[in-house]
């Protein structure tokens, strides 16, 4: 999607460590417009899917995966959580995700009465670099019964190897960007 | 708002402990059409105001205010963070915000380069109830010399206290459904 690889030429940042920040228009401060444009163009590449729900992890996802969905029929969007909360109650679907950037290992739930075998799951994402969170979200589907139809990423980290490793799996990813190298040192980034 | 007092009737659940649980639609599924609804009132009540920016705080409130931003320009929506990651680096304002739904303390941040002076805010949040998280948007915002427009809650616990304290410091506070009661053994709700 050129809008946004243009986007994340002019305002992201290549780091140390394969760290692409786009905290200016992706996952901090946040452009709806362009959050508009890339559910329009999800929307055009599941077109004739049968989606029922749109799943998404917190914090990130949520708010790309709310202003998607009225691009599909402003399905529900499930958010899953990171961690238990005294408000989270019942029976929850639950799995365990480790987190590069957090370092560490975390719990990822999602409350059974959201997710179910009758439910048609696209899930989207902000980011898709090793694949565990979306692994994770592929997870609590099964644990559902609920079939994945396809993930919608913003941004995929290809050289990482996670959405290469998915889509043998079978899975469909849609990935909007594609960046197939990108270098700290003199902030290139190449999309494939 | 009646739309979103008839949802709290009908899919919210009252619990113990003074929680309203409206996980089926508001902070954990999320039905995005009421998002807009609420957003399209939000922006008629604050037609005339100059709303540069909208700031929420993560998880719940990125997915509404986002949806809202459409009603408002698709202004930015920054989303202050509740713990340091390795992807936020440069300069930030923080300050600290007690939960009682989490039971810690937490920092809270936003990057410096996403509020300044120049910044005319809405602040967006699914809940008040003491007040502190707003609380601890607003104080972003005075570190940041941004000026706070006002504050578009959800919904508020209005028997908690904190709407009507920040109220009486000058703040306008719009909360879409004011809850005056409530009562974990009947389940009702009584609304302002």
């Amino acid at each position: 999607m050129k809008e946004l690889e243009d986007r994340i030429r002019s305002d992201g940042a290549v780091k140390a460590g394969d760290v692409l920040k786009v905290d200016a228009f992706l996952n901090h401060q946040c452009d709806v417009a362009l959050f508009d444009a890339m559910g329009a163009e999800w929307a055009r590449l599941f077109a004739g899917e049968r989606i029922t729900k749109i799943l998404t992890i917190e914090a990130s996802g949520i708010g790309i995966a709310c202003v998607a969905a009225r691009h599909f029929g402003s399905v529900p969007v499930v958010f899953a959580k990171k961690a238990p909360s005294i408000n989270l109650d019942g029976e929850q679907y639950v799995t365990t995700i480790y987190s590069y950037t957090k370092q560490r290992e975390f719990p990822v739930i999602v409350g059974k009465r959201f997710l179910g075998p009758e439910d048609h799951v696209l899930i989207i994402d902000d980011f898709l670099a090793n694949g565990k969170a979306l692994e994770g979200l592929v997870d609590l589907c099964h644990l559902a019964g609920a079939e994945v139809v396809g993930m919608g990423i913003a941004i995929e980290k290809a050289f990482q190897g996670g959405g290469d490793r998915l889509r043998a799996q079978g899975y469909r990813v849609e990935s909007l960007a594609r960046v197939g190298s990108m270098d700290a040192a003199t902030g290139s980034i190449e999309f494939l």
